[in-house]
């Protein structure tokens, strides 16, 4: 979210402009909520580098289209903005990310800006920062598809099979029998990334109105995502050793779920995996009840082969298995996919068909050269090592600021204690250009806290913390 | 679906293997109904150019895995094929592609036949062949893509902004006010395809239970579509001139429907695009019935720039536009966009993001580069010279086989009378490697028919004419 380059039309604005349109954005999206204050001139110009003069043109485009307003003696304030902006609230009336309470701070809004943060000021990023990719394999991957190929079956010309590339379907059962998971590739379908996995799950195996459990905490756009298909959420608490058995079961017996969904190992945001006897006396639970469970493994690159999944115990019975490539070989592909027993597969393909007919073969070809090669491992083992020293470092860094971990550092997330409202708190640094991940951004209901998540990659930088610290003595 | 070409595992297999194989293929996926006759052994060899021996070998496989019997002086029959047929046939319980009727050959596994077709034997094809299309233009556009910006903004390695590209959004808008449709950028969002625009639009838009207006005939992965999101089809009939509006008015009067979708420009499978009166009164309609227009205008780039859009009438309004680059840049990026009004884009922005996160930035980057440049509008103009070529052999062709064309010949796609029943046609010529669309694949209620879609980039073997001759006259 850096002012300098995040701006879209930098090149034909004054800088004045430029700080100008950044607020307003961020006023319209609601990442700077109405009655906030903005920083004192001297403050803002100090941030940005830049002359008090040009900030306080931009705060008089801001007042003169009304996003601002001046209090005598007390600095500038966020008004209500006019226009579309409760559309841009709570769209079309249906569920919005925050499902049962109130919104301090519009977290559609929050992750919509993750998508385009600048890794160098996001300690709360999702992904590893594109300096820490492979960009040459990525390239050469790409162009080893291009160039393969004639007219007939070159693969930059033609649709994809509907279930996915069958190269990829190849290695994708390759890589999953190194999980210990036996699964055929006709029992794999690519996605549009784990999420679209996730979604054509819910949609073709769920009615609306079906009851589902949660992890809580887990990842608010998986919260979205259920609630806007009408189903239940039913927050599980995450503990070390995986889900709180008991709440679950409590769960079944008043609410009779149809699915669990869960990230098994690396969970985002705790960073814990399952332990086997977790993981063992839940599938039990769930064979009583006839649960379904989606497994979803998208940090899979970053755990070892040998941490016991749901599907390598239960066989793909009642589990489905979802997992892809933005967190480890890049965002940009927007491959992932799911593997399942063959009836879950069939409405699965059909639902895939009938909605986005087929995913890019290229892109698929091109992850599979990846996969076959060894490369991404690789590539994956450097990550970790690289991963390894940034965890010391970050956490070095947030217990000096006086921040604690609530869980053992592992794996590309930290969840940490602040002892501030992060909400209040990720509002507060928006402002000064850093990106945090709230809690609340966590929590199935929104709830409030003083917790935070953070990129190991991306939470190394001194300057954040001593804001942090700061921040936190004058509270 | 050429037995050479298809099967995925040549390689290792034998030519009576491979022939069992796709035969075997064939028959599961439901594309070669119980019942139906194989060829003799000796018309099977002189069609695959190899030995009666090799025929028989493959025949025997077939009978060994209860996919055939034998009936005596009759010849070889399929058997209803054991294991998990039920779950292709009708997934999930949920509509399948014959909402209303029985099933004479599997609508679905014909269409997922039609991507992986080969397109010297697809009369039926919905696209371009690969070999029509410009690969060095594709390649450029991705090299370039590829080997832009440094770590912190290189495409290939973030995820894009959820509402798509914003320099294709700019060259969209551009491409958009060219056919009369003013849009700013902030009204449009990319998807998976002009099919993914579509789904987004009926799962933010409407909601389960709603009447929909269709076009008759019209598309059957989108009569599908809406059936599976539980939307009630209302077919209006398509004339030469646009939809029948004294039926619409009827319907609109009896059920109320919430939306009309449409292709307004070289429909398909007519070819047929709306006239300027009928698309006034189209819209006079509308606004009376405060009804949504979907126009889909997915073969733009083969349709003249002035040809009237309903979006261009009413300015996006009520009308909401979707369109692609399947049918002239290629099918593999798999790029789409929506354009409407703001207070409709901004839930689609948030749906397409809770259920995919984002599309990816290194394809639209690439489509914009080619739509920049005005290579795509020079790439089309050679197509449109060479379709006009192949349009009128094509329907020579036809004529000679004692065809006829129900719409004057335009655009894309044929719309032709057989004087044959084409759904039997259709199993008829599959099980010689043809692949038609029989018009059944575009009636709401699966109505059969002597009608089928040719592509006329495709319909130019005189094979495929001869042989449908020698059935009209066996018939």
């Amino acid at each position: 979210m850096n002012t300098n380059t995040a701006l879209p039309r930098s090149a034909r604005l004054s800088l004045a402009q430029q700080l100008a349109a950044r607020y307003a954005e961020q006023i319209q999206q609601r990442l700077i909520l109405p009655g906030a204050r903005l920083p004192s001139v001297r403050e803002c110009a100090r941030q940005h580098g830049i002359s008090p003069y040009t900030v306080v043109a931009a705060y008089d485009q801001l007042l003169a289209h009304g996003l601002l307003e001046a209090r005598k003696q007390r600095g500038f304030f966020v008004r209500e903005p006019a226009g579309n902006s409760a559309a841009l609230k709570r769209p079309s009336g249906k569920p919005d990310l925050s499902p049962n309470v109130g919104e301090p701070v519009d977290a559609s809004a929050l992750i919509r800006g993750m998508f385009q943060a600048d890794a160098k000021r996001a300690p709360g990023l999702g992904t590893l920062p594109g300096e820490w990719l492979d960009l040459p394999m990525i390239q050469t991957a790409m162009r080893q598809v291009l160039t393969q190929g004639n007219a007939q079956d070159q693969l930059a010309l033609h649709y994809g099979e509907p279930a996915g590339d069958a190269r990829l379907r190849q290695a994708l059962a390759q890589r999953m029998s190194d999980l210990g998971i036996a699964a055929e590739p006709g029992q794999l379908v690519t996605t549009v990334g784990a999420t679209h996995a996730l979604d054509l799950i819910t949609r073709s195996l769920l009615q609306p109105g079906d009851a589902v459990l949660v992890d809580d905490p887990g990842w608010a756009i998986e919260f979205a995502r259920l609630s806007q298909a009408g189903m239940r959420l039913l927050p599980v608490p995450r503990g070390a050793e995986g889900p709180d058995l008991a709440v679950m079961a409590q769960l079944i017996a008043q609410h009779r779920p149809k699915m669990y969904v869960t990230v098994s190992v690396l969970h985002n945001p705790t960073g814990n995996s399952l332990s086997l006897a977790n993981a063992h006396q839940l599938l039990k639970l769930a064979e009583a009840a006839d649960l379904l469970i989606v497994e979803d493994d998208t940090y899979a690159f970053l755990a070892p082969n040998h941490a016991p999944r749901l599907s390598a115990l239960d066989g793909l019975r009642r589990t489905i298995y979802v997992s892809g490539f933005s967190k480890i070989l890049t965002p940009a592909w927007r491959v992932g996919y799911v593997a399942a027993s063959a009836d879950k597969i069939a409405p699965l393909t059909q639902l895939k068909l009938i909605s986005t007919l087929t995913t890019s073969p290229m892109l698929e070809r091109a992850v599979a050269h990846c996969l076959e090669k060894g490369q991404l491992r690789r590539h994956a083992e450097r990550v970790l090592a690289r991963l390894d020293a940034a965890r010391q470092r970050s956490m070095r860094l947030a217990e000096s600021a006086g921040c604690r971990a609530l869980t053992p550092p592992t794996g590309l997330f930290g969840w940490i204690d602040t002892g501030l409202d992060t909400e209040t708190l990720a509002q507060r640094l928006m402002m000064e250009d850093w990106l945090i991940a709230p809690g609340a951004l966590f929590s199935p209901t929104r709830r409030p806290g003083t917790l935070m998540r953070i990129n190991y990659a991306t939470s190394q930088d001194a300057h954040f913390w001593r804001l942090l610290e700061k921040l936190r003595k004058n509270n």
